[in-house]
């Protein structure tokens, strides 16, 4: 027989703000992970209700949010806020930057969490992984890419580092909400569109107006999402009540990504189905990326101190990390590729 | 100000049996994070005290004590077991198989983790995902291996599946205990020996006596360890705390990777600079390994119902999967290998 439930602790109700709609229910989910965990946790008594983007606050207003205590917490991306501060989207991902497993290794076991933290203070913010969706496709095309000349005057839907990049290759990047791209892909007012992974792009259709899929996605190489609690409500906390908020947003970090993995597999073969067409990005166009965001990080190192020293840190870790990398998983990788060819 | 701390739950100490040395910190490390975690979460009322290989129990002997109820739960790795039913060794890795990644996509958003709990409730044990390791290196050599037949005869220490496709290559695997392992390669008694990787292998120096470190080391794609716990002590649990068992072990798996991750590029580092040369398998090697392989699971799975039940689900999450590899994480990593070294 199992022993009684433990006597209580205080009742708290927060309430958390995503940037996510619910119809992308692996990465709103992230949200419902970590308030299911909390629940379990404290007998129900420290509640977070989950609220999707827009609800409370607007999609691309969760720091703003947070910071302000309109809500308790949030779960967002931090490169939606590039425009308050270049290095808050490095907590994200960086173009030809870390992997999944790097960037999770660098913020958890390297010094990526104390220097994040200190940029988040900033903000009267505590940041927590939140999440993965793994290296991300490079978008859909309405004609093929065969070299940099025909990136020329392409209009193309991005945000971010990767639009910055994008226009130093000579293309148009384009500025759009989700429920935007559709009609704008196929009314041929934009020539491309990138949106996250298999699972998610294939919810919004992008493969029956702009049927070539391209690969890398070398500006998102391994997305982490992001907790953020308002500080003054953290300090509140008991401290099994912020052991809870954090190892359930460990969790979630973890199932996020297991979800992904093991739902982008399945979509890809239904997209392949249904006439997508995979290519990859021309060496050319690679390498004069490659350059380009190279260029780009150094021209912002000059200027913002937050950006360099968080931008060194992580180029370090990943010259290590990409040696150890080369004699691990990906010959092996590279090993399983053959052999499936073989059979 | 912080509110205070809750009341009481019940007072509750278990003990758990490691099958690790605390020496080797980072794979020993996963049970102290659970029972640090489970601490925090609980107000310290559930307590769990992590005890070293051969304290409590044999280092081989956890899944024998669990089951017995001699301790509540235990941290091993499965393929230790594999004398019993080879099907155990699936919950760890498979020559060929799940990279870590995929390997926990299948169990915590596949199938993977039901089928296991089938398997180990024969053993009155219920069981989870208690941290990786990554993808592993083949070993130190104390020559070169120039194709398949340098293996003839070769004394290799190896336990499992991965001394059972050994041999098949004509090699003569041994199976030697961690501390009986340096001598033996010292004196030349055996001609090569498998560990793990780079962080743990330094630490017990075979790089000074088997100078040639090779790689991929395709019998563990993607190590898992795992906590075991008793169903009847689980059963009595009070299910915030079983919510607290369950997370903290969550937060263990992820740790021990991020952790590894981050400590084995410096430790490669380091071996390079003492004289360790890192040499890729001959691609026959690797061929009639994988065919030896293949041919020891259809025998397996002819004779054995568990085993041929998980073998095909991984098989056919893994043949999903690694098409989605194919266009993600692979060609990205490879691209950046080829920036590397163009620099």
């Amino acid at each position: 027989a199992a022993l009684p439930a433990r006597a209580e602790g205080p009742v708290i109700k927060w309430r958390l703000a995503s940037s996510f709609p619910k119809s992308l229910d692996t990465i709103y989910g992230g949200g419902e992970t970590l308030a299911k965990r909390v629940a379990e946790l404290t007998d129900g008594r420290f509640e977070i209700r989950v609220f999707a983007g827009g609800e409370l606050v607007p999609a691309f207003g969760v720091l703003d949010a947070v910071q302000q205590g309109t809500v308790e917490c949030g779960h967002t991306a931090s490169y939606y806020y590039y425009g308050k501060n270049k290095a808050l989207a490095l907590e994200t991902t960086l173009p030809f930057g870390l992997n999944t497993r790097q960037l999770t290794a660098w913020v958890l076991a390297d010094e990526g969490m104390r220097l994040l933290r200190e940029l988040f203070a900033e903000y009267n913010i505590i940041n927590f992984p939140g999440g993965s969706t793994g290296a991300q496709m490079g978008g859909w095309y309405r004609r093929e890419i065969h070299s940099l000349e025909d990136l020329k005057g392409l209009k193309i839907r991005i945000p971010g580092f990767g639009a910055e990049i994008f226009s130093r290759l000579g293309a148009v990047p384009q500025s759009l909400p989700g429920g935007e791209i559709y009609p704008a892909l196929e009314r041929g007012t934009i020539d491309a569109a990138e949106w996250t992974v298999p699972y998610d792009d294939e919810k919004l259709g992008f493969h029956k107006v702009a049927k070539y899929y391209y690969y890398p996605g070398w500006w998102e190489t391994g997305t982490h999402l992001v907790f953020y609690v308002n500080k003054d409500r953290w300090a509140e906390l008991p401290p099994s009540y912020q052991a809870a908020f954090e190892v359930a947003a460990r969790d979630a970090h973890l199932s996020m990504l297991a979800l992904y993995d093991a739902k982008n597999p399945s979509a890809l073969q239904r997209l392949i189905a249904e006439g997508a067409e995979f290519r990859r990005f021309p060496d050319d166009v690679l390498l004069k990326a490659y350059e380009a965001a190279h260029a780009f990080y150094a021209e912002e190192s000059a200027r913002n101190p937050a950006f360099k020293q968080l931008y060194e840190s992580m180029m370090s870790f990943q010259e290590r990390a990409d040696l150890w990398w080369g004699v691990s998983e990906l010959p092996m990788a590279n090993l399983r590729q053959a052999l499936r060819r073989k059979r």
